[in-house]
């Protein structure tokens, strides 16, 4: 028998229950163990609902930037979380993410798979101003993270001080007003050996 | 020196990951550990995303059943999870989680603490289409970890069928159309032994 609609919505929700178990490079800020996708997907929509008011665009639509947020990591359950300054790790990330989202979106009734893929693409592709302020509160939230963690992630991967300007730049137009608290969060940890210029 | 505005955000921001520390009684569906309350804000808020076409008012404005669902358990923070089975944990369940909204939304700027916090008793009090959808969400997510886990959590609090059937009635009204399902998951768990009847 076909699935009916209600169950096809049903399994991927059940199904979408294994972004709990994908962990990040990222650790909580008590340092008590690692975050995993889920957590920081709420975090990161919450985020998005209290700084709307720095948004670098007056078109950011909230409601679709909250969207994007909590499905922005989904194809992680498929293609694992891949470590923002690991470059191999980053050379074959399109090919698998593509894969994992055409498995994951399938499980979805058609209209709604294709619509949610769509916001994923958006996110992924950073060109809107939705997925601008998305992308800035997605590096954000890591970065005050490591600030908050004595640099726990980047002391793992040896990162620089460039490096970590580079990754946070589109905060520059996705969140303007916040551009100078990244600045100095950047600075006061390479002045306190978090991180490495 | 006083703190500016965004400082006060952030503080707030950084403040709510203990979320990710305040375990439920609920296991993820793999059984492998407890959710905790991020995970389950953000599972909450996905399917309010998914479900939105089966809301049982078209006034339902999703984008602040949203909002609702990230921080609806936020004062869990100060004053932790109430099982919903428990009876007692409940009695003085309101009195606690008045204090601890007291002491969380006063770390945001005055008008965004008063606006993150009257949608937070919306949401409690059930009585808007809003809440009502809201509150439908927060009860399903919950039944389907139930189902999927062969009642878990129900063996461990010797749940009757009753007390499901009344912890669930909020969705006849929020989510009409979802209800046949969930009183097919009941009496199908009682057949199963997962609950009594």
């Amino acid at each position: 028998m076909e699935e009916s609609r209600l169950e096809k919505q049903l399994r991927f929700l059940v199904e979408i229950d294994k972004l709990k178990k994908v962990l990040r490079q990222t650790v909580l800020i008590d340092k008590s163990r690692r975050e995993n996708d889920a957590e920081h997907s709420w975090h990161m929509a919450l985020m998005a609902v209290i700084l709307q008011e720095y948004a670098g665009s007056p078109e950011v639509n909230i409601t679709r930037v909250l969207e994007m947020a909590l499905v922005h990591d989904l194809i992680e359950i498929y293609a694992g979380d891949t470590f923002a300054y690991d470059d191999q790790g980053n050379s074959d990330k399109e090919e698998r993410e593509k894969a994992a989202a055409d498995k994951l979106f399938a499980l979805l009734p058609e209209d709604q798979g294709r619509e949610l893929r769509a916001l994923w693409e958006e996110f992924d592709g950073m060109e809107t101003p939705d997925a601008k302020y998305a992308a800035s509160i997605d590096r954000l939230q890591p970065l005050l993270h490591n600030y908050y963690t004595e640099g726990h992630t980047w002391k793992i991967g040896a990162v620089t001080s460039d490096k970590v300007y580079k990754r946070m730049a589109p905060i520059k137009e996705g969140l303007p007003e916040v551009w100078p608290l990244v600045e100095h969060i950047v600075e006061d940890s390479i002045k306190r050996g978090y991180l490495t210029r």
